[in-house]
């Protein structure tokens, strides 16, 4: 049974070094795996599935907003990627070069997409030429690739996968109204499926994206106290469509040029569900992105009608519209306990001969080891409102670590002191310069996480430099 | 209107010139457009829906069989593709490679994968250690790219997308037993999901897969008699697990190598589908993987309540689990109608005035044209009915072309006459020898198709040699 105490031997605490921890539980619970391609990582069966379960519930929800997908080409030739001229400074020194096809060189080298702004323009130049062919509303589910120098498991690896939406429309406001709605829908999404809670807001200009007039953000709170942005959504105005040539006819039959939206979420949420709920037993998945939602677990399954009794239940509770196993390996109890804990399984049903005869078993919540006695022939009705009150838990929880970890500084002083000995969130003024920026970032390693749409005047000068505030900025350490 | 104009004016006829008829139907249907990257297509929304279907359902399928999904690296590190001589001939000549990661050359090379049985050797290496690891039954859905000189959309292309499973398994039976389960999932999808009947058999040594001791196919027949290769499954028995050293410990306590398979469908399957039942007036989509299968064209649409019961009737077909729009644009009927048949939609509803008053409908067959009349509350009960119906005409409609564009030739003259003159397949004997295939490859075009698993003994000689037959064999001018 080797393989078996792989899996479940002690990881290292969070306490005593998170980094590892996280590093242990990727592994342990059997998410990823290195691969002999540097810098890029395999996704395992149950981290995949996790990703198809993030996949298929935001694309549902993109197609209720009228996002049709469409795929582009992995290429991207020089000569396109150049046409914009600060996308091309954001990204050329980041992207893998093909250079040669077969045997023989190319003409001109193409890089495999970093993104996919400058295919999707091309693509638009053509596809649009009269206010009747707008909105365009596309998006892509595949890989990019990025030449990181460090990387770490789901949160920066050199091909990540991703979805990249790109929109083109007749007006500024229309391109904003898509901008914000499909923020939103990740915020959304994050709170309602991941159950991990965010803060909504602009980037300043330093940490917007390359070639974009705006980016918003999602932003969220890992149990460490350090930041992860969670998604963006660009609005590009119409900067994109004058380097591309992007025009359409409109109806006062005037050439008038589109305006262009981008937003993009990637397989960083899976490190982000990690740092959020997972504990020292390892990894803990809210049930609606769970592989694997409930965990069967009969007790001295060799006496006679326990395995079978485990097999009905399995299939009422499948028809009841959960995802769930029975755990029939010929490993103890103990080590199936553990193992559901380290992959995170919302609930086990423990159920052995007694507890048949007596029509019960016990549900044990993954979240909280909360013992619930449930009669067996309930299980199918308890145990969706188990998993939901567990989603709803969760996201709680979140919320409140979330909040118990977000600070006020209203002098230089206080924030210095604070981003030395409170990871968390740090709330304070700002001018408006990059100048103070770059000092915090050099001084504390803080870094303006967003300009949240909910403001407060905490005090009316920046938090640095004591000129007159403009915005309330999250500022914090990120991943 | 000139968007519509360029939708619905008259496409090639298919009995003019096949390949360009082929050609406008994927522009015109608005399947795809070329893009800025040579040889490489742009999947649009109405071409990537029919992928989602199919792969939606394929999935389904796979996972009943217990396939678990993962995603394994785009580059494969030279020294890697190396390791298994034959298949590194294979594939080397035609990949792309990547040689600088950002502003620096890489110390080695990598090519973006042309398929990964290299990568997924070198995961299960270190993945499997015993018995009780297998087996390993892992697929992927992604891109691929080999670097074609010849492209045509769907079916040919330098970036495609496909699904590629790799499995290893504990004996050589049972790597058969998958070879073959996988190639009979294939062909029941085929027809009945795709409505596209299918040889299966297996590859002569000629034909088979770089690096396979046995590679099974299945063989459909497009409208113009030309043969279409839509998928494939390999036995790559021992021969990668000896290159790449994947040994498990087994029950005896030995250390044995693993028998591996893969297999793969890609979106060349689109290609057949629309060469499979399109016609003049354009596609003709199985209503399984129809992304819209009933269009519901209102008539006198201004006219009041027109559109309200267009809407309502929709919401009442949608909540039987159809896929249904309606057409509300401002075009007249007319363009509606052209545009429903070159999208390939299975029926268009028609309804004006005097139909909703008499509570009727008239329902058009996209397939046979046929007028069906329904009364407007029984059509969320018929449409159903009507799509399943044309879903079996189209399947035994393929499956009556395919018979009778299938000959036989028990001599070489024979052969030769038939391959000049009557495009399809031909049934013919074969000795074994490669020479054979070669010199009928030479003289008519055609190619070894397959070894049908339902062989049929036409004579005792070669057809080309005269030799003692070994084995029924499908010739045919493929794709």
């Amino acid at each position: 049974m080797a393989e078996d105490k792989k899996l479940v031997e002690a990881i290292t605490s969070m306490d005593v070094d998170f980094a590892q921890w996280y590093t242990d539980v990727c592994k342990k619970a059997e998410l990823m795996s290195y691969s002999s391609v540097k810098g890029c990582m395999i996704f395992k069966p149950a981290g995949y599935a996790i990703w198809e379960n993030i996949k298929n519930e935001m694309d549902r929800r993109f197609k209720e907003t009228g996002v049709e997908n469409v795929y582009l080409p992995m290429f991207i030739p020089e000569s396109l990627l150049e046409k914009e001229k600060d996308h091309v400074e954001g990204f050329a020194p980041e992207v893998a070069w093909v250079t040669y096809g077969g045997l023989n060189p190319l003409q001109e080298r193409m890089c495999v997409r970093p993104t996919s702004e400058t295919l999707f323009c091309d693509f638009y130049k053509d596809e649009i030429q009269s206010y009747r062919d707008l909105p365009k509303v596309y998006n892509q589910w595949c890989s990019v690739v990025r030449w990181e120098k460090e990387t770490r498991p789901f949160l920066r690896s050199r091909e990540f996968l991703w979805q990249e939406g790109h929109t083109a429309h007749a007006t500024a406001e229309d391109a904003e109204a898509r901008t914000q709605q499909m923020l939103n829908l990740y915020a959304d999404f994050c709170e309602e499926v991941l159950a991990i809670p965010v803060i909504k807001g602009r980037k300043t200009d330093k940490e917007k994206f390359a070639g974009a007039e705006a980016t918003y953000t999602i932003e969220a709170l890992m149990h460490d106290g350090k930041a992860l942005q969670s998604g963006t959504s660009h609005n590009f105005g119409d900067g994109f469509a004058k380097a591309f040539g992007i025009q359409y006819t409109d109806k006062d039959n005037k050439l008038k040029y589109v305006h262009q939206t981008s937003w993009g979420t990637t397989t960083r949420l899976i490190g982000a569900v990690i740092m959020t709920h997972g504990d020292n037993s390892g990894l803990v998945l809210p049930p609606k992105v769970a592989p694997v939602q409930v965990d069967i677990i009969p007790i001295m399954q060799k006496k006679e009608g326990v395995l079978d009794k485990a097999y009905e239940v399995r299939d009422a509770i499948k028809a009841a519209g959960l995802r769930v196993k029975v755990d029939d390996s010929d490993k103890n109890p103990g080590w199936k306990f553990s193992e559901q804990e380290m992959r995170g399984i919302p609930v086990r049903v423990e159920m052995g001969p007694r507890d048949i005869e007596a029509n019960q078993a016990i549900v044990v919540r993954r979240d909280t080891r909360e013992k619930i006695t449930v009669a067996i022939d309930e299980l199918a009705v308890k145990l969706p409102e188990i998993l939901d009150t567990i989603q709803k838990d969760m996201l709680e929880r979140a919320r409140a670590h979330r909040d118990a970890h977000t600070y006020v500084a209203v002098n230089y002083d206080e924030f210095k002191e604070t981003a030395a000995n409170k990871p968390g969130f740090i709330k304070a003024m700002w001018c408006g310069e990059q100048a103070c920026e770059d000092k915090i970032k050099e001084e504390t390693t803080c870094t303006s996480r967003c300009m949240p749409f909910a403001q407060e005047q905490l005090s009316d000068v920046c938090v640095c430099c004591g000129k007159p505030a403009k915005k309330m900025v999250y500022w914090g350490k990120a991943y």
